[in-house]
Order: structure tokens, then sequence, then C-alpha cells
């Protein structure tokens, strides 16, 4: 692996894998008030375009790399929108 | 611009804008409690690499979409940086 694929490939790592301790944290404590909503929205929003970005460029690691974001992102957004409604 | 183009275009769009509300947000209140350092940590290397992928790359929407999102997710770890300390 080149310097090239190793940066690209840490990068995608990290910021994939970054938003696992913020859903954790968000899990356990329920309390989502200093979480932004219009963040999420835009995110998740984003992340779910990268995925139809990836399938139909048939590239999986896209599809792979932000299938998880996705999930914890999207965790992290059904948290904020339930504790709107309290 | 192709509807490949439009999709790539609108998810870096995205999640790229998404960290201003959340920097607009922990700004103003001050308070980071619930924002996970861990994540903002993993997040804020994750973006400084990809600035380093696009250089060596040369790939100047790479550069210039992850520097905006390093100052805006940059200045969301440096609030709570701060609020550790306290």
């Amino acid at each position: 692996m080149d310097l090239t694929n190793l940066l690209g490939n840490s990068a995608a790592f990290l910021t994939t894998i970054s938003f696992l301790p913020q859903a954790i944290k968000t899990i356990r404590s329920g309390n989502t008030r200093q979480l932004s909503l219009p963040m999420f929205l835009l995110f998740v929003s984003g992340v779910f375009i990268w995925i139809l970005y990836g399938i139909l460029n048939e590239q999986l690691p896209i599809i792979l790399g932000n299938a998880i974001t996705f999930l914890f992102a999207g965790t992290i957004l059904v948290f904020k929108l339930r504790d709107l409604r309290k």
C-alpha cells in the first residue's frame, strides 16, 4: 500500500469510526440537548446520498464506509428527534 | 453535470456544511458536555489526513471541502477541550 492509499484509508477509517463514541455517549445519557438537529439532518442526508453515489459507481468501500457512518449518525439523529418530542 | 457528479457534489456539500450549525450552537451555548471528546478527536484527525491526501493527490475539491470541515469541527473540539478544563 503506497502513502496515498495509506492516508486515504486512515482518513476514511477515522472519520467513519468517529461517530461511534458519540452514538454510545448519546445512547447512554439519552440527553441530546447540546447536539444540533440541523447538523445531524444535513449529515445523515449527505451520508445517505454518498451511499447512492457508491451504488451508482459500484464502489464498495464508499458504500460500506458510509453505511457504517449512516448507522451511527442515524442512531444519534433518532435519539435527537425523540428528545425533541419530550 | 451528470447524475453521478450531482450526487457526489450534493453529498460532499451536505456533509461539509453540516458541522456549521453544530459549531454555531456550541459557540453560543459554550456547553459541550453531551459532545463526545473521542468523536471530535478522531473526526478532526481524519479530516486533517484527508487534507494531506488531497494535497498529495493535488485534488483541490478534497483540500477545500476538508479545510472547511476542519475549521468547523476544529472549533467544536477547541470548545470541548476548554470545557474539560473547567
